[in-house]
């Protein structure tokens, strides 16, 4: 291990376990075991169950691995909408979604309040299928409200509902219940080699892909929800997965369980908490985010005085990575990530290190 | 590193270097870095630089990084195939291409003389815009012969040429200037972990997905050919890639070159001759591809008498993992895979281990 500390949002520092499992994973040749074979079929039902227990998933739902995130959003557009979809966008990340189902050629339509903006009372349509919320928009630091999602869920109980949980979960408590379908990549919170996208589906999303492949709908090959769901169903794969991803996956969930998921939960509140504070009293640095609901827990984005060139600087000659803004923001902003990995005397020790320095 | 040795065809015994190498990324933070850094462009280039030097690929040619192999089917599929194409149809894999472009929609026509048979003339319609090759059959253990693939790129100079190249880049030369497009996943010849697949493609290939799309033909998103280009130009890919694959690709594309790729070609026909030699002469074995030309130089398929499972059991005993057959010969059929890792000393060892062993 290198004398660095990555504070970026992803990729970001491994979580402090993952150095041991891949050696081990080594020494049992995990890499060399066929995606066909009982090793490999306990491993997926081991990891799966793992991660069940860790986020607090009820029985129907079902878990499927991708190669990315960005992957899921390609394939929630194949599968789960037809002709139109609904998407609360205020980040390059929720944007990214709908670019991307509007690229399959549906009628996506959006909330658009601006970057980092709340989201008011907006007006969804019957004909949208799918409401897309972005659980944490990893660009500007905004973390959706947990009351407004019951709201949608409540409005709308027709409709699907997916949540880009990427760099939150398992940081906070997520309220699955109100969501039909969920994803992450594991180079987030869950401080992973990147390489594996994670996908959560209920029964209801499973038979919505179905009606859609019955009415000659193209729902995709290998990676449609009733290809990957058949597999599922038998611990496997479509294809030859990222084995090594998905050991480490199931090494690093149960880590995180042993260790206790609500103190995982109660450190991630703590160590943002020091973060906004940090943030409010600091004269050269203020939060991005201005309604205090919506500031991420993991991902704090605050505006840097005199651009942040001078901040990045100072703290990366102390080994301290911490990352830039997005798109706009690259120079004026920086994200600080909040994951599990991250301990609170880190934190508190990165809250020290800035209150040090200042741009003379 | 454990007692075992896999002489399976793919997940197989990692390249005797990767330990090394994964455990100096670890130090070197690598699964750590942005994909939008400086440290990553320089590694994508090196990476795509030490490929086109490994397998001979002229400048005309682009590499892009995808999940897996299967992905590049349906890629293929979206991007190079506006309606109809010819797929040559002897194997598993071959017939799951055919399949995943059937499910795009596209009129797949295929030649089929059977398992493991050899094509005869077939007739090719000028409307068939690309033509399917498994120049490596994986599943049956069947060589696409060079001079037949030379006689369809001169009889079809006009329609894009697809070869699927899992699992024998780079074990041996293939003659990329009559193909327009080739993949693999590195978990075959290359020893790695699997989660990466890498897609070549030339610029003929680049314009005719360009040219769909100004058609108004769906050609994905993320990993369009449009979109992996504009990245890769800039030594980057749309998403967060597999980092730690294409950082271990990198350095065993390396060591391959710097130990000599005629020296790995020549010895993989060294070793491939000793395999077959022994199907020939072993009493409870025979070769199962009856052309010799067409007989694998990197998966050696075998029949054997009274069925596989004393065989296996047998040399599993003393740590040697063989694979099965693969679907309906499953339990009557083995598979020895000839990867560069597997030296030859260590297919001498396994010839001579097989020689001592018997059915009763």
């Amino acid at each position: 291990m290198s004398a660095k500390l990555f504070f970026t949002p992803g990729p970001s520092q491994m979580y402090f376990t993952v150095d041991s499992h891949i050696k081990e994973a080594l020494r049992s040749d995990i890499p060399s075991i066929s995606h066909r074979s009982k090793a490999f079929t306990n491993l997926f039902e081991s990891c799966t169950d793992t991660l069940r227990s860790l986020l607090g998933l009820s029985e129907g739902f079902h878990i499927f691995f991708t190669g990315s995130a960005t992957e899921i959003w390609e394939r929630i557009s194949q599968n789960l909408i037809e002709k139109e979809s609904y998407h609360f966008v205020n980040g390059s990340f929720s944007k990214r979604f709908h670019q991307i189902a509007t690229e399959y050629g549906i009628n996506a339509l959006k909330a658009d309040p601006g970057f980092g903006k709340p989201f008011g009372d907006e007006l969804i349509q019957d004909s949208s299928e799918l409401i897309s919320i972005t659980y944490n928009e990893t660009s500007a630091g905004f973390q959706f409200d947990q009351p407004y999602l019951e709201k949608l869920r409540n409005d709308h109980p027709d409709k699907l509902i997916a949540a880009d949980v990427v760099s939150i979960a398992p940081s906070v408590s997520i309220p699955f219940d109100h969501i039909d379908t969920a994803y992450f990549s594991v180079q987030k919170s869950f401080g992973l080699p990147a390489g594996l996208g994670v996908w959560i589906v209920n029964n209801r999303a499973i038979e919505k892909a179905h009606k859609l492949a019955e009415k000659g709908r193209q729902i995709g090959s290998y990676h449609s929800i009733p290809s990957l769901y058949t597999a599922a169903l038998k611990n496997q794969t479509p294809e030859t997965p990222n084995v090594l991803g998905i050991y480490l996956l199931q090494k690093v969930a149960q880590d995180m369980l042993t260790k206790g998921k609500e103190m995982m939960h109660r450190d991630t509140a703590y160590k943002a908490a020091l973060l906004y504070q940090l943030f409010d009293s600091n004269q050269f640095l203020s939060p991005f985010i201005e309604t205090k609901a919506n500031r991420s827990k993991t991902v704090c984005v605050a505006d840097v005085d005199q651009g942040n060139a001078w901040l990045l600087n100072s703290l990366e000659k102390k080994g301290l990575i911490v990352g830039k803004g997005y798109g706009d923001k690259k120079e004026s902003q920086i994200r600080i990530a909040n994951f599990p990995t991250h301990s609170n005397e880190q934190i508190e020790m990165l809250v020290d290190q800035i209150n040090n320095l200042s741009p003379n």
